[in-house]
């Protein structure tokens, strides 16, 4: 005979898939010794075998009898007998906390009889009939699926019937009436009566546990989170205690430390005279527990021993449930407590120090999502805020200033010191002197990964976008949400974090974590006022932490650098090189023009006279590069967008020239111009001429950035650096791409040398970015000295995902029906994942140690770097902000894989 | 010591490895007793020797002489003696035929002395001086390395100077005169004396053989062609004869049956009095071979002696090259010829009919694209054309017919019975009903796999596109070429199979094939003129192998069609089922103004009320098709594209909104739509919302598809067919998408079910056609009942490659450039190939036996057949007139599947 059934105390904390995460935590404190409701525990392998079989198993039945017997005996009591009722609750609880499964019913065992009984036995008629009333009303809605509306128009109707608005201004009375109701209800809807039986109630409300395990919502919801639908549920039934029965009863949740804050001691909320339900309603204004404490000092004396019992066992912050009837306190639930991210790190320290846990484990509790959230200022929480509308968090911070419409203006106002926020429908990069100039960016169109929101992450730019609630109207300077109109120059506040958009001025408060991160613990600490010594302590819990993290991580960290200010910002926050330096930015502003001549040139000649204007230039930009990043490796991504970027939109100009020549105004350059960007439009640019394929096609372009690398390499070892240059072909989608590029690159840094009298070593390497080049990366090894993922492009074209379209378009919905349970764009997909698998594993074949990053976004991705050091990536690169997470991270990952190999 | 010399009695034509192609058939010839002039190869293993060390291997020398002094032993001469010399050519052999190596240094063994000696012994002046100067420009050109121009000029100089205009008219002095001059170039360019002594001249010729392996042109041509580079090339050292000694010598090439029409017989050409290359150069008129057996019956009889002998030997058609020198015959080359497409089939048949081959034989010896090209219609080869430009082959055929420039206009004007060419810059769906009526179609935008292109080939229209020369002006009504204007009504002709556009009438021939194909062997040599043997014997062939493939072939072929009429056509075809029949064709026309009410409905019930109309047409639909494919499997895609190709242009609607506006005639519907096309617009469509994005995003439409499908198959059912429609979801990244619509699509078969008391059994599968979807297809297979691979999309997001854009911006370069040997949207990419062949093992791993095909592009394309037979998928599916060409490659692919087995 299988068992089903686990007394209370034959279970421990180690058994959550038999007994689920909830029945396991019961059974542990039981077996710590802890005042615990006697209870048993229904196991998920009964729940399998009614999933199979669609009835219990024949043996259930007889095994919650002896169980239910047992409890029976140790109470002195029936369940629902009719002088002093045994009365349970029967809860779920799965192996993972699961929204959509069927929660509690409260007071089996009451009935038409047993109700009479509790009341005089609790010598509290209301109390009783109260209860009976909840136990119809939840069990009506959860075991006999009748809509719960019902019941609450009935509870409305009996308020207002009695003029009150509160449920305690029903006295026993209207509450017996009520309970007449409900079961009208009841009969109506199911053709029958509520089943007066305590055990048929408790068999009923078992089956339900089981049945709520399949519902829709519970199913979606496991396919969403990846949970296998053969767990199963199992089933709790506890004997009921109740915390409102009088004042010397209550009920209270605790942690065992701040979890807001992380400072040590107790913290909690108690309501004297209430069940759990009321705490969380909210009803009445709860005590602290000094307030319990004084309230009933013995009762909280025994919660105070067994919050440090439990933190000790459990080597971390608890989350409590408990109840006190009459003076005893019983234990109803605990759990690893949830914390904010500054807690994390100072309980995280904390329990080092009291030697409950290593530095490993510390940094295995500290998220890099945690840190960053640190890094940036934030609202003052206690300020009053207007809010206009809730969109995406693009980049975090908190950002005030005034609303601006187009890039010069921002440009212009931050010029004469005023601070403005950028708000356009979407950004090009023709907007990133704006961008720049602005401390928020606010978009109504595109995604977490538009250019928008991709660029402020670059620059740890505040960025809300995809405010689709906002209409835009550069034209009138003004944008609107709903009724309000918010013109140019008013205040406005985004919260990158949360994706908050605000009216008006909202009080920002600075990140010390940040100055510690830039320039040491020293310089943070002293900035800190005395008396704030929670900020201190964080700083240092942070530092401490992170220097873990950073001995014993196998992952190098690199940073996307466009500039010599981002390169410095990234090495000062412990960047080891420069993973992706892009070469775009360095055709905008003045050098457009150029980049423009070269496009339209009418011959090679002219191509090649606009071409060489850009060298020095472009020299200039690597020097000032190198020079930051001396000693480290820089690797230089040749120039990858589509030249059409750098041309008007077809639309606009086509419209402006159709107006032209309505009003007789035609003029030739911009009709030649027209032709132009005619010629070169295409219906799907992402997919088009861009990259390598740029390279091979317009001569000389490639040519010009890799003789500037090369010349800004010369130059920099004639000043006595030590320049670490390296060449990474965009959009590589076979090996011969890169045997053309290589050849000419090889000529041109041999001829530099040979110009300049210097030997240099410039590894040539590519981006792996397309499907395709994953698949035959072990054909491309041959050709490349280091693979790069661009797992942006590379997740864009294995999930047919336009970056810039998509999110927009239905990411919402796909993440509602749980097609997709996050952005892929975020944390790398499984699909895309295995391509980068394949593509280490091929080309280290190929080619063995071969040097292998990614520059993607997600190479900042707390989830993402687990699976890249997995994978066995030499490092990751993000924007210079990331940098610190991807350092804690990479040291997590490094414990992790551990901790899995060892399991 | 390694052996790197071989007589030619000491090889055979299975050496090619090791003697290359020319080498082992000269071997073989030798060893079948045929009059080849003695010679020896030296092997690809002293080129492979000389490659790695940079120097011939030190054995090679001796080996050589003491080949050489065989080949003297045996002629009784001496190279280069200064009385009757030895003369021997020099010529390169690789394993496969390679452009851009060395090909022929002839009449080695020449030099001051000996050239006295060779026209003593000759008795013919002219012809040693001739030989001479010959030796000197070729010598000089291919081992010394001077520009070839150099000579042509000095010959030009002398013709100049004599005042005549042939090489013949010059007389012994004046070459005498001309090698002078031509030894004067050596020197200046070299530095040094043309080398005078023979073995030193054999020598540098051995090694500038070995050199122009690694020639940049010959290992560019080995990188498309994947040939490795280390493969290196043989070199046959042949004894000198000569065809130009008289009227009793002479040259000539000859087949052993007519490469161009298959006939049985000899075929060839000779010249009197001339060298092989004479032939090639064309200088005078060649004789027949009945002239030539009138002229020298004896060598003629020789020579047809050796042709029965090689035909039997090589058992297939053999290409000749031979040379009589005073009254002897000589044979200086075999291999197996090269044919017309209609030679290939004849020939085959004739070969089985001979017993020298198998039918498995036979059908191995012809390809699909040359069935493919008997089945278009051509321009009678005899006619005169004027060609206005040559742009892209999209769709074969030949048509002739007057330009027109709009959907509208060609409907009407093929509704009066004209015959009109569609003009477009390319093409949408929109231009579909100008498309139908047209017999061809001209774009001089887009590539292979554009808009105008799929959809031409789809219906087997002739199409030509990308003819960038052309300048299309629709509003204008005519089209430019250079200086010309072609204006609507004007007669054009287009070359679907060369991609030749010529003005005016060109006379049209028909295939006899395609009715045969249609309608069977008997109606098509009905109609055969009775004087038209070759085309009797043509179709007869073609029916006898393409029967011999059905019946030795796995894979089954399928058709895409959209319309009953389509189904008709492929089942006449031999299609064997629809493997994609497309949706969205099905909104064009009339309904579009459904469609668009669709898309703009501002509330659900309007949505509703626009998919409502729509579902009694979309049931018809269905009905017609399964009623033409009754007892056949008919897969039905969902509605695929983006939604806004069903609405206005962007630009062109933003134009003229802009001047309504500036005219004062603003219109609320245009302002309405063009807020709608904005919120639609992507940036990227291909990427964007379409396929099944669509479907889980707006509500009903995939419902109105899916109810639309069953009910249809209800319909059908009752009036007693056997309809066997199947379900396919189009662009599934993630199981869950395809989850959900067989959620959705059960619920509404099991509702259609009920309501018509029919039993109703309809597949639901989806299309493999994202990078992730291949790389989950373990999963996929989990909700999926079959698979069918969309090759078109899938190649697009492995490469990154957009359909519309790629083809002309860089594809052309990428050919040139070596990138690409062939589109990946013609012939299935290794990388591409890679993502089904694991999409098939993995989705098979989950569900054995899984149905899977294919329904891209490739479907039709022969090489990609023989990828996806080996594969192990279950069919194909192609455009209706691709089926008998995917017939006859599937059963190519068993045949050499199994041949490859054995090997």
């Amino acid at each position: 005979m299988l068992k089903y059934v686990y007394d209370f105390s034959e279970g421990s904390k180690d058994q959550k898939d038999l007994l689920g995460g909830k029945g396991a935590n019961l059974a542990e404190m039981t077996n710590l010794g802890l005042p615990v409701p006697p209870g048993f525990i229904i196991t998920t392998e009964a729940c399998r075998a009614y999933m199979a079989d669609g009835v219990a198993p024949a043996d259930l039945k007889v095994q919650v009898t002896m169980a239910l017997r047992k409890l029976e005996d140790e109470a002195g009591r029936g369940l629902g007998d009719f002088e002093d009722p045994l009365l349970v609750s029967v809860r779920s609880g799965a192996k993972f906390s699961m929204p959509g499964m069927m929660d509690t019913v409260l007071n089996i065992g009451l009935n038409d009889s047993s109700v009479e009984g509790l009341a005089k036995h609790a010598n509290n008629e209301r109390f009783a009939w109260d209860s009976y009333r909840r136990l119809i009303q939840m069990f009506s809605k959860t075991v006999l699926g009748i809509d719960g509306d019902e019941f609450a128009h009935a509870l409305d109707a009996a308020k207002a019937a009695k003029g009150v608005t509160n449920d305690v201004d029903l006295d026993a009375e209207d509450l017996k009436a009520l309970v007449e109701t409900f079961k009208g209800i009841v009969r109506e809807k199911t053709g029958r009566e509520f089943p007066q039986h305590p055990r048929e109630q408790l068999d009923l409300a078992i089956i339900a546990v089981f049945e709520s395990w399949n519902t829709d919502r519970a199913r979606l919801y496991r396919r969403r989170e990846r949970i296998s639908n053969d767990l199963g549920t199992a089933v709790n039934i506890v004997t009921m205690v109740f915390g409102n029965l009088g004042s010397t009863s209550g009920t209270g949740v605790c942690f065992t430390r701040d979890p807001s804050t992380g400072r040590t001691g107790d913290y909690g909320d108690y309501l004297p005279n209430a069940q759990g339900e009321d705490v969380v309603a909210g009803v009445r204004n709860t005590l602290s527990l000094a307030d319990f404490d004084e309230l009933d000092p013995k009762s909280y004396d025994d919660l105070k021993g067994i919050m440090r019992q439990l933190e000790t066992h459990y080597r971390d912050l608890c989350d409590i449930e408990f109840t006190v009837e009459k003076g005893k306190l019983w234990m109803l639930q605990t759990r690893v407590g949830k914390r904010t991210a500054a807690a994390a790190f100072r309980i995280a320290g904390q329990l080092v120090d009291e030697d409950l846990i290593t530095m490993d484990e510390a940094l295995e509790r500290v998220t890099g999502e945690q840190l960053n959230n640190l890094m940036f200022p934030q609202f003052d929480a206690k300020a009053k805020r207007t809010l206009l509308t809730k969109a995406m968090a693009a980049s975090p911070g908190a950002a005030v200033g005034m609303a601006v419409f187009d890039s010069p203006t921002a440009q212009q106002w931050a010029a004469q010191g005023k601070e403005v926020i950028l708000v356009r429908r979407e950004t090009n990069p023709d907007d990133l002197g704006g961008m720049i100039a602005a401390v928020g960016v606010l978009t109504s169109r595109g995604g977490k990964t538009s250019h928008a929101a991709v660029v402020a992450r670059g620059m740890g730019t505040t960025c809300v976008v995809g405010a689709d609630k906002i209409e835009v109207d550069p034209v009138a300077r003004e944008f609107r949400v709903g009724d309000r109109v918010v013109r140019e120059g008013e205040i406005i506040a985004i919260d990158g974090s949360s994706g908050e958009v605000f009216y008006g001025e909202v009080p920002v408060v600075a990140s010390p974590v940040v100055r510690y991160l830039e320039d040491g613990l020293d310089a943070a600490i002293a900035e800190v006022p005395e008396a704030d010594v929670d900020q201190a302590d964080l700083v240092r819990a942070v530092d401490r932490i992170l220097q873990h993290a950073d001995k014993v991580r196998r992952l190098k960290v690199n940073a996307n650098a466009d500039t010599p200010e981002d390169a410095r910002r990234a090495r000062s926050l412990g960047a080891q090189g420069i993973g992706l330096c892009r070469t775009e930015h360095m055709f905008l502003g003045d050098r457009r023009v150029m980049i423009e001549r070269m496009i339209l040139a009418d011959d090679d000649a002219s191509r090649d006279a606009a071409l060489s204007a850009l060298l020095p230039l472009q020299r200039d930009d690597f020097i000032g590069i190198l020079r930051e990043m001396d000693g480290l490796a820089c690797t230089i991504r040749l120039i990858d967008p589509p030249l059409h970027e750098f041309l008007p939109d077809l639309t606009e100009l086509s419209v402006k020239v159709a107006l032209a020549k309505e009003r007789g105004e035609e003029n030739a350059d911009d009709l030649k111009l027209l032709s132009a960007v005619h010629k070169m439009h295409e219906a799907n640019p992402m997919l088009g001429l861009r990259g390598v394929r740029l390279g091979l096609t317009i001569p000389g372009l490639f040519a010009l950035q890799m003789r500037a690398i090369a010349e800004a390499q010369a130059a920099r070892i004639k000043d006595g650096g030590k320049p670490r240059a390296e060449i990474m072909v965009p959009l590589i989608g076979s090996v011969m791409e890169l045997h053309l590029v290589r050849d000419e690159g090889e000529k041109i840094i041999a001829q530099v040398s040979k110009e300049t009298g210097i030997e240099l070593d410039i590894p040539i390497g590519c981006m792996i970015e397309l499907p395709r080049a994953a698949l035959t990366a072990g054909r491309i090894a041959e050709a490349a000295d280091f693979f790069s993922f661009g797992t942006n492009d590379l997740t864009q074209t294995t999930w047919g995902f336009s970056r810039d379209d998509v999110e927009g378009a239905f990411f919402g919905e796909y993440l509602n029906n749980g097609v997709l349970t996050i952005s892929p764009f975020e944390t790398i997909d499984r699909g895309v994942g295995r391509l980068v698998k394949l593509a280490v594993d091929e080309g280290r074949a190929t080619k063995p140690g071969l040097k292998i990053g990614v520059c993607g976004e997600h190479g900042g991705d707390p989830e993402s770097i687990k699976f890249f050091d997995a994978a066995g990536l030499d490092y990751v690169s993000c924007s210079p902000f990331r940098v610190p997470v991807a350092r804690l991270e990479a040291g997590r990952a490094t414990i992790l894989s551990a901790g899995s190999d060892s399991r």
